[in-house]
């Protein structure tokens, strides 16, 4: 940071300088091999500051590459990758620098425990890599909590969808576990069929869409949170959640009453 | 992948050389400004082919370094800073290029909604940038498996630690609401107070170590997975879970008597 602050030296300048003049002079691009030969020689340097320089992305691409990406890897990687993809066509270095492939873990509510969402996991990664330490946490809760609102799959990828015009629910939760089951009852599918794989493929890019909506607001100085707590578990937050509750006995946003019973009527 | 494969070839290794020899000529080692300058003139290439090389850690200097990181940034964070800190001491470059910050909104269960506990994300994506296609699930799996059944936090924190010899417990779940909850109320604390941290902090350097564990028994061809799920629902899965099931209806791993009640007795 205090590196990023002082600028770019004199001295540093004309040395980075000679280097790429002397790379420029060989009359080519190194391929990832070279790269990875010099960047060695670099031990100790690192990728540039946090956060990373965001510009803004096209929605609608972002969307139909989190849908692709899903049937590569999943919906964490899916999402991760749309975004990693467009933010390389737009800006380049340094998003050259993460492989989309750590993110295949997310997959399933990470390895198939059904816990958070992927598509959200790896698209909050990706908004946190290019927000800053006090804009990463209205962002990603707005995505989270639109996401509990939001019927799924939208009909946005029906014009290349295998599977156009399928049954879309609101789950009202951040979890792989509810998102998926609930939609399954609701479809009349099984957690292995097409039906579902195609589901959460839509869901992938939807979510990475949205992500890049969010970033785009935050680019333009327009980001306003909008998401609110139903008014079904919104009066339980007041007891148990958050500092200013009586109790704050309880960690957690989501709603309390996918799980347990109300004991105030 | 097929650049790997193909080894360096003459002309990469004269280029590459080339430049390490006009950088080692100047006399000194670049600043990441110079690092930045000199990456954006091979704007399109990447970092190495994933997985990235692991080499053996020390799983309590992993465990300590993820109870301080859990200060700094939280428990995703922590987890994955811990991991990546001691990467970069053992192998260095490529670990140099990801930034730990990324890792934030994981923290309370991905910006406070109680999902999945961060340090098992931060973790879990580490483990997942060293693991091949193949191994990352099984190790991934593990991780959770043993969360759920680990009483937290360890005793291995308690000589640096401002509050030694604080109340355990094993809270069944991988989710971050379950896990903070459930400790508080054992404990009898609220989730703002400073033991309440600290349990979090210790839990994130016990998650991390556990993470380099599996690592290192990965490394020496020695994993097996051990997790299984508890009898209180294991049962639940053979019709409800997997492509094995019956009824192939429920997308998750996780302990379903801890929200739904059983319908077989």
């Amino acid at each position: 940071m205090s590196e990023e602050k002082k600028g770019l030296s004199r001295r540093d300048f004309l040395t980075a300088g000679a280097v790429v003049a002397g790379v420029l002079a060989t009359g080519q691009i190194l391929s990832n091999k070279g790269v990875d030969v010099l960047s060695k020689a670099f031990a100790g340097e690192s990728a540039p500051a946090w956060p990373w320089p965001y510009k803004k992305l096209d929605p609608e691409v972002v969307r139909k590459l989190g849908y692709q990406g899903y049937f590569e890897g999943g919906c964490c990687y899916g999402a991760a990758k749309a975004m990693l993809t467009e933010l390389r066509n737009k800006v380049g270095y340094p998003y050259t620098l993460i492989p989309e492939d750590m993110f295949r873990y997310g997959e399933g509510g990470m390895a198939g425990w059904g816990t958070i969402c992927g598509a959200l996991n790896g698209a909050s990664a990706i908004i946190n890599l290019v927000s800053t330490k006090e804009s990463w946490n209205p962002l990603v809760n707005e995505l989270l909590g639109w996401y509990t609102q939001q019927p799924f799959p939208s009909r946005l990828h029906d014009s290349y969808s295998k599977f156009p015009n399928q049954v879309q629910s609101v789950c009202g939760s951040p979890l792989c576990h509810v998102s998926v089951t609930e939609w399954c009852a609701k479809a009349g599918v099984k957690v292995g069929d097409p039906q579902r794989k195609e589901r959460c493929g839509k869901l992938t890019g939807d979510v990475a869409a949205r992500a890049v909506e969010l970033l785009n607001l935050q680019a333009d100085g327009k980001f306003v949170p909008a998401y609110k707590p139903s008014e079904e578990f919104a009066s339980c937050l007041g007891c148990h959640v958050g500092p200013q509750s009586t109790l704050f006995n309880v960690q957690g946003k989501m709603n309390c009453v996918q799980c347990h019973e109300p004991h105030i009527k």
